[in-house]
């Protein structure tokens, strides 16, 4: 007996457009999922990038115009990868057509738009998904559960990073990176840390942000230069609805950082410590350990920690990155057969823009703001 | 302008037969390959077990008889993860009906047997392979490619493991790794460890072997117990052919360790050390660096390390277990096309086969002996 | 030919009372320097006490009554090793003696009186010391020798931690440590991160504070209970004379950690990363080195990094804790022989108080301020 | 009411000699010691050298002339750190002289010579220690203290190394270290292994040596070259008493190592692994912690660690190098004072010498070879 099927459009053959198909293709193979999926229509700016990209990730149908995506009734499911900017736009015109949605983060740049595009699904009840997918990691849901269990006690402390520095070359051009409307490390990848510390900890309730450029301009790619408005780091205090107080920081220009998305949570009774670069582990501090056995404890992902175990039987082999795409994935398609709750939707995707704005406008003030 | 199609026949659907179908399916989106591979049809013993993997794993065809896959001329290749014991009957069969055989390690239980299917590959002219998967990590490449360029000088030590404690529990039951032919640590984990060392150093020329059961008997699954004649620890000293000397462990029972694929090797100029616990890195010692500013240096995986890119632009995110299966999937794929040298076929997978029996028998004399 | 004599007056002889005879007693060994120290008198609250210590630690004569250090005139340097409280008379009473002094951190509660005690002893011409002791890590001299020639590039940010988890249970007794004047996570290691920043980027010009209580009341020792005033968690986003900006944080309800005192520093060329739990090593990040050859390298102390050498001519030996301090004596030593100025004077230990209050009361006032 | 004394004479002066004196003045402060101890003549070879070491380290007299020490009645104890050659006839006089004798590791160059030291040591009632300071580390003796006390279950595998660089550079000079008798890496420092191994799992019954030399020649200081004979490398499979198998190296060509003095071992209810690069850290593993919950737990140094807390009050704040050799000074004082066994006589160092000559005859033999 064989499975509805779930019709794909892509748009935008990137980084990111890349790593959906890999979700697309891997989730069925690993998960047991409602829906047959089917690599519909792919989109990128020429007809010629569109193409070749159809050949190499195996859609069905190409097209230089994202339009004719929505156009099309056969499509289920619209995954957007394009730029920020474009993010509105093309989710407003899925939804309009009745599509889920499935947007790369940041879902857009200014979080009255974010709004707009979350009223517009929640009004048409399409079923959406914003692309944090550091949060589909085994063990940050391994994390979750254990301060949920109230393995560490109460919350006390946070602190919270994703640094990287593939902006830390003054000499790197201008990009869709920098424009000045939702731009920026804080709402890029400091947008991460945000995702994650209210992941683990629950609400924030209150920010103080610090939010600065460092480099103050960059080649324009036609041999001059163009000044940048937006931030190279982006810091904020926290205080979390649960009594919790911490920080974040998002920094693009940390030399030598690849995948600094950390954090440390400290309970009355243990504490956390992790590291994306090495995101098969968990260490976990239990002040329940015997005396002079005492100790981070270096968990490795295995079976124990779902899903862990449907790409791999083997504790400590190792999923990779394009694999949390594959499970952000799954979480999706089954909240679109309504067999669960949407792992992170577009309401989600706005709260994030909410404290990253929020976060500006108090660096800005240069005082405390509530998260409205 | 479509490619040719290499149609797949895989046996087996457990851990690796999973395995092998990521592979399958991941590796064209990832790489640019000369054929579209096609999930032909899937074996396993009964018709049920075989039915459901084909369902989920999106086989086109099921059976309980891996013999209708030799027999059916549609299939190209034929992959097999069934248990040691059956690799020669299955590999024979397939090599006689004229197709690639793509073969779980160990090739066979003995030496011999596994001559006597690289000799029938090779006279066939079919294309194999045999899967060492951990030879495909990028930060092996690198490493091999450090030391064939020189960058370690001469290479004087080498130091190899593969530990896990899957067979720490003596209540574990027997299983087909237990098999008296074939079986044991040595053959199952520490030939990784071989190929490793021979991957990096080149050809080892005698070894001294110590290979000892810790765990003398173990459930048999019907209430009794049944004597373990295999080893859960296999050691050996080694002498490379270009002069260095070395050691290898493999060992099942190292309780708490799920992973420690290791190496370090030390040359006149630099060093080199490695665990599969963190295998997106590879740290570097260089005798060449400024006084006062040497230290191991944790190279992170990036796209400056093929074929790291192909599956993310940016370093440090990270490959999983499962894209050491594509990588595999792709090299072998362009050596079936005749566009590349099998990375790894039967001839090597002998190799190996001969260095863990000679292993055994310098183990049994308590003398040193040579690679034939 | 024999040397000068110092005699020495000790008071306290907790921690870092045998701390600092350690340090006295093993610099000489190691350094060459300009005078013969004596233990000359101990003090502590008690003649027991002070007895006891006298016979331990090896001084020729105890007291209950400090005051007896500061009337004999055979006393030539005074260490104050008491609580933050008694810092100032003692201090005062011992310049007011023409002694040197060496007084634990903080040098008072207050920056009024951290004020008072240095222009006293700057008015006295004796020779001044706090105790700092993390910055006497040859591998904390490497970090500032090599930010201070370039090999970082231009300095951009900045992360400083000290966390520990001393006042992690609520159930722990209130202390001198928790005395509102002067007392709190900030102040009491918070201000080591501080010192940290300073020493390795040079002076903060601006802060804002964020000082948290989180255990709002501890046992009194009499059975009853005591409101805390201080923090629990002191933090600082920081702003540094030379343009960059950063943050530190001072934590100690800090469950499992035992010794973070940390530190990242991203510069346009180069990086450093630091953690006080493996405190002979420091990472180095450098973008010169080799394209695919990159990587944080982690420097193990030796000979190359001084005074490492001194200790042990062999490097990744290890020094230890206590040894930091024999290296704080010895550099203080020579300054009172005039042969080198003052490692970290009074006036560097106002500047800590000034830096810690400003963040207190921009933590107060909600708003960044600078540093007077 | 004074301690009675011990009168300290010491030969040598280099990197041992200080770390000797650094013992004798640090123990008295940290340990309740039951003698006074007084550095009374220090020997070596010329009358200026050991002029300036009196000086520098503080004793009482000097002399050219070892034996002066050995017939000064005043002196108790003689403690040698001259090179290899010299170990025995140094002890020997020492006890002829009645002295307890504190002797550096390897006891003598041939286990005959560390037996006729034992047997005089033993006959005349002189209390011996021979400086295998690595097991003093507190996190040795609470790794002995598990293993003793079952936490690990039966100990089924070891993994012991001792490796560094120093003697890589293949131009770094022929020194007493190359001497035929004696001399190697095995002796040198895979006896620190062997130490380790034993202290840890108890008696080796039974070994297999590889013991190979990489650089076959060596400056001789005058402008020639020498042949080494001696070994670069040792390795050895082992036997233990109580079952359990293992492997060791001594290495001191590997190549940027500076302090791998490691070991792993692996029980049926647990493992520790343990680095000397971070050896104020014990990693343990528990297959008794709760599913899910498992791995490698990071115990750091700690007053739960005995002696750690004498020298520091707080956890983490870690021990260096030379406190290993003041807690080697107070086991053996103690010992003297006959209030505790000796720690490591020479029956224990003729032991280690014993285990070192029997891997390098079954090296030669090419044979496993029991320990006599
Ligand atoms: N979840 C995560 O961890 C990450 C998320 N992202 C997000 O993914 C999005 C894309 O980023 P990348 O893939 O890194 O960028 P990219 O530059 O690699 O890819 C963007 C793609 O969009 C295409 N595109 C641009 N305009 C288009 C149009 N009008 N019609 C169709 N296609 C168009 C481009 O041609 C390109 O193929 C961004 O919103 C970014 O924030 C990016 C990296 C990581
Ligand atoms: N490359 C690597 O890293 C690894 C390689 N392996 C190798 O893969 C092979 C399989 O191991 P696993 O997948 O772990 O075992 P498994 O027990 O998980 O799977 C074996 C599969 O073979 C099937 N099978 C058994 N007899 C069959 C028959 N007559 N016809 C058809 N199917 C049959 C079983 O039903 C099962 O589906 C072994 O040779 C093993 O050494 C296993 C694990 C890791
Ligand atoms: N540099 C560093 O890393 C550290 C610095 N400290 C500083 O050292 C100072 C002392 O701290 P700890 O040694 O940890 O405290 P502690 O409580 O261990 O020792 C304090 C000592 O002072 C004595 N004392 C108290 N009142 C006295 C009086 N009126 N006369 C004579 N002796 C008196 C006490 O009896 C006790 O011996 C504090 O200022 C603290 O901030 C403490 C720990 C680490
Ligand atoms: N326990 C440990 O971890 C270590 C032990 N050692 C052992 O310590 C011993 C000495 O090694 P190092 O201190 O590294 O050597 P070193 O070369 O630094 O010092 C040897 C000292 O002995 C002196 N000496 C030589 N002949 C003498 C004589 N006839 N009379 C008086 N003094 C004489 C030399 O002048 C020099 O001061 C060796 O046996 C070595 O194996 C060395 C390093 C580490």
């Amino acid at each position: 007996m064989s499975k509805p099927k779930l019709r794909i459009g892509l748009i935008g053959t990137g980084f990111m457009g890349k790593a959906h198909v890999f979700g697309f293709t891997s989730a069925p193979r690993v998960f047991e999922l409602p829906f047959d999926l089917e690599l519909h229509t792919i989109a990128d700016i020429t007809p010629d990038a569109a193409e070749r990209a159809r050949v190499t990730l195996g859609f069905a149908h190409a097209t230089a115009d994202w339009r004719t995506i929505m156009a099309d009734p056969a499509v289920d499911l619209v995954s957007i990868t394009a730029p920020n900017a474009l993010h509105k736009e093309m989710s407003l015109a899925a939804i309009a057509a009745g599509k889920h949605v499935y947007c790369e983060k940041p879902l857009a740049p200014m979080a009255a738009d974010a709004l707009e595009m979350t009223l517009a699904a929640e009004a048409a009840g399409v079923k959406t998904q914003v692309g944090f997918n550091y949060l589909c990691n085994p063990m940050l849901a391994l994390a979750r559960e254990m301060i949920a269990a109230g393995e560490l006690g109460e919350i006390r402390g946070y602190r919270g990073l994703h640094a990287e520095d593939y902006m830390a070359d003054a000499n790197g051009p201008y990009t869709f990176r920098h424009d000045p409307a939702g731009g920026g490390a804080l709402a890029d990848i400091g947008s991460h840390a945000l995702a994650t510390a209210e992941f683990l900890c629950g609400p924030i309730s209150r920010v103080m942000g610090d939010v600065v450029t460092m480099i103050a301009e960059r080649p324009d790619g036609r041999g001059g230069r163009k000044a940048v408005m937006v931030d190279d780091v982006g810091r904020a205090f926290l205080r979390f609805e649960n009594g919790a107080t911490g920080s974040i920081e998002g920094n693009w220009i940390a030399t030598g950082r690849k995948m600094q998305h950390d954090f440390e949570v400290y309970g009355t009774k243990g504490a956390l410590a992790f590291s994306q670069e090495h995101f098969n582990v968990l260490n976990y501090f239990s002040t329940t350990d015997a005396k002079g056995r005492q100790g981070f404890r270096r968990i490795e992902a295995g079976p124990d920690h779902a899903p862990y175990g449907l790409f791999c039987v083997a504790a400590g082999h190792q999923i990779g990155f394009n694999d949390l795409k594959a499970i952000e994935v799954a979480g999706y398609i089954n909240a679109i057969a309504g067999k669960a709750p949407e792992p992170f939707n577009f309401r989600k995707g706005l709260r994030i823009q909410k404290l990253v704005e929020t976060i500006h406008a108090s660096s800005k003030a240069g005082a405390w703001m509530d998260i409205a």
